[in-house]
């Protein structure tokens, strides 16, 4: 029998374990699940006859070691600067590695290596990074393959709430609140008409572009880090305009603009006193001078908002003009800030979340000028199988079992741009309910 | 006879070098300078009989505690950074110390030691840190000594250029330029109205106060880092309002602030190909995006700036719309910012700079509320006894001869806020021609 061996039960967990587990017969494998907390892993596993439970530690060697050297395929859920541990180790033992995250450069030291071993790491395979790289090279490769020549790609991505969940703010929580609160301080990064442009994090959320998913309305999408690296990862030099972006509910940046533009994301001092604060006293330490009068009309002014507009209600409604004490010591604005938000922004026990996914292509093809928009929305089943997960970790899952069943035979370090790993996870993410639409028609020249 | 060891000859030692040369015999001494640079060190000596210019190397642990066993006292102008080495081996061979740095952690953290030994390491002597501390002090003590309450305190200081001598952008490099490119990077912090202030990055340059000097007409100050740790420093707790803010002619902050916002001032990425791109090309990478119209006009709309505007014309008269090439391998757009500026706004031969500093002081004394406007101008005589070195190096020097003569006292890791030092150190600067000019008035309650 195989073991299947994943390490890790946390937020993004559920919908690629029970995948596992309902593959397990057809695949004749067990799944060991390991996780610190052996309540989480049991709870994902149930009473499931091919599934088990561990608590497990990464930093112990011993028990990494013996685990990974039982099993025939290694999946990590683990925080990023965390897999290199396992993946040694999958190359001393010999054993295949699955990852959703960013390929390292410690983890791209190892491509040779693995590759001289027949092995394959396979890194980058959930939603964003995963399924963005699929979804977009099956239309650049269809494109290309047409002798289609691309001049415009952008693609866009956000972790969202369900419309009929959703709050004044536009926005809950379904990721790290603190990656959200910290979301662009470094300088992006992209290409537009055949120049590289930079925007900084003070411009991130007032320079923004509006898209339309057919069927879903409006979003709004901010500049996400450096789309520069795509270039070659997608094959795309000679391209004009290459963005990526972040996309959320309308509204949602000009309110975080206002609260970038006082200060409120800035992690880098501490408040004194901050714990014997009110919400009062902090919003007003970033209150612009003004002779002394500091009062909700002098903020909205300083913000260029209306005093009684839709972004001085939303900080209303968050209840900072109020007595409320911070009870945070030495705490940044950044901190201050996420623990207020965390208030109104939590997902509720009933609330379906939403994954928002858009590509555009624009190409030309025998004299003509083409766009192709691919859109994929996916919500949530409930607060276990969200989006989220079901994005995250599907993926993961399926690629797993087409690995153990020979149909992907690559080796080395690797993400998902190769089309022996992309069609038959797409095809099978189609059957889940994952799926793209696509929209195409011909573009004026002048757009 | 004794021995006076200076340890560098850099920019800001001319006048003070020459101020303790000019006073060897009087206080039986000779004056060894090393540097680096022998020549250096040479030039400052020329051929006075009590001078004497050594190679030196603050890191040859043999020669460094050699010369400061053989010294009576040291004076460091090493980069501050550098001075807690040779603050050790005075501590060692029982010597006084005078630096006009501010007290870093490790400095502190000999104080008790210093004192034991009945040492004094006497910091901050400069002119900021330094004559600013002395000449508040001066005013702060006799307020207080006058049953007056203190309610606000301004103080201003900036390194600028004779108006003369100025060019259009109002400013030339008399310090570090890297430092003036990426100065304000950290958050200010204020105390304004009783209340504690954060200022960020993004509002820094644009949310600016005006201030007049009597005789030289108006400035501009941006806040100046952390004011609140002179709460404690200058025995000022309980005051309302404490700003610290840093001196410019007018117009400076506005054309800064677009620098800013278009990100020019950014440290944090390197551009790729920046040794290949124009000036044209690297202004442009910060445009907005504006349906592929770059030119002047879109980038004066998006900075908010008349086309044919102060700013724009400022930024024009740099060269920026130049097909002139950058030059510069890999840097960051601070980086080549620098290198754009340092080709305008140098020093030149017959240039003098400018030395500014004012004290705002609000305090109630007998029912009235008064006001009290200290301010202090110096010019620079030429290129090597520059405003910039005479006000850092006459207070550094003064004081050393003070300590030799036995006239202060003070032990332990110390800066000049005690009378002891500052009233016989600004009575002498007030002979050297670094007066400050004092007006009261009495204000009325509203203001």
């Amino acid at each position: 029998m195989r073991n299947i061996f994943v390490i890790g039960a946390g937020r993004s967990s559920g919908a690629l374990i029970q995948y596992l587990l309902d593959h397990a017969e057809m695949l004749d494998a067990q799944v060991i699940v390991g996780d610190q907390s052996l309540a989480l892993a049991e709870g994902k596993i149930g009473a499931h006859p091919r599934g088990k439970a561990i608590a497990f530690n990464i930093f112990d060697d011993t028990q990494r070691q013996e685990q990974i050297r039982k099993a025939d395929i290694v999946l990590s859920l683990l925080p990023a600067d965390m897999h290199f541990v396992a993946a040694k180790d999958c190359l001393t033992f010999g054993k295949n590695l699955v990852t959703a995250s960013y390929v390292s450069k410690e983890m791209a030291s190892l491509h040779e290596e693995v590759h001289q071993a027949g092995l394959l790491f396979l890194n980058e395979i959930g939603v964003d990074p995963g399924i963005d790289h699929m979804s977009a090279m099956e239309v650049i490769h269809r494109i290309q393959n047409g002798s289609g020549e691309l001049t415009g790609f952008w693609s866009y991505c956000g972790g969202l709430i369900a419309p009929e969940c959703n709050n004044l703010w536009g926005y809950k929580f379904t990721w790290a609140p603190r990656n959200v609160i910290l979301a662009g301080q470094a300088t992006a990064i992209f290409l537009e008409d055949d120049r590289i442009r930079y925007r900084n994090y003070m411009r991130l959320f007032s320079e923004i572009t509006e898209i339309e998913v057919p069927g879903h309305g409006k979003f709004e999408a901010y500049a996400n880090r450096d789309s520069i690296k795509y270039l070659p990862l997608y094959g795309l030099e000679g391209i004009k305009t290459l963005f990526r972006g972040t996309l959320r509910f309308p509204g949602y940046c000009r309110l975080w603009n206002a609260f970038l533009k006082l200060g409120l994301t800035d992690d880098s001092v501490k408040m004194q006193n901050s714990e014997g604060m009110t919400r009062n006293d902090f919003i007003f330490s970033f209150a612009p001078s003004s002779g002394g009068v500091n009062n909700r009309d002098t903020l909205a002014q300083f913000l260029g908002e209306p005093s009684t507009g839709e972004v001085m209600e939303k900080i209303t409604q968050l209840d900072f003009f109020s007595d409320r004490k911070i009870m945070l010591q030495n705490a940044t604005p950044a901190q201050v800030l996420q623990s207020i938000l965390e208030e109104y922004w939590v997902l509720g026990e009933d609330d379906k979340d939403l994954l928002v996914m858009q590509h555009r292509f624009d190409f030309r093809q025998n004299g003509k000028s083409i766009r192709i928009i691919s859109s994929m929305v996916d919500k949530g089943h409930d607060t276990t199988i969200t989006a989220m997960a079901r994005t995250v970790g599907l993926p993961m899952a399926i690629a797993t079992k087409l690995i153990l069943q020979g149909k992907i035979t690559a080796t080395g370090v690797v993400i998902p741009t190769l089309p022996q790993i992309y069609e038959p996870v797409l095809a099978e993410l189609h059957e889940l309910g994952i799926r793209f639409t696509e929209q195409q028609f011909e573009i004026s020249e002048s757009k």
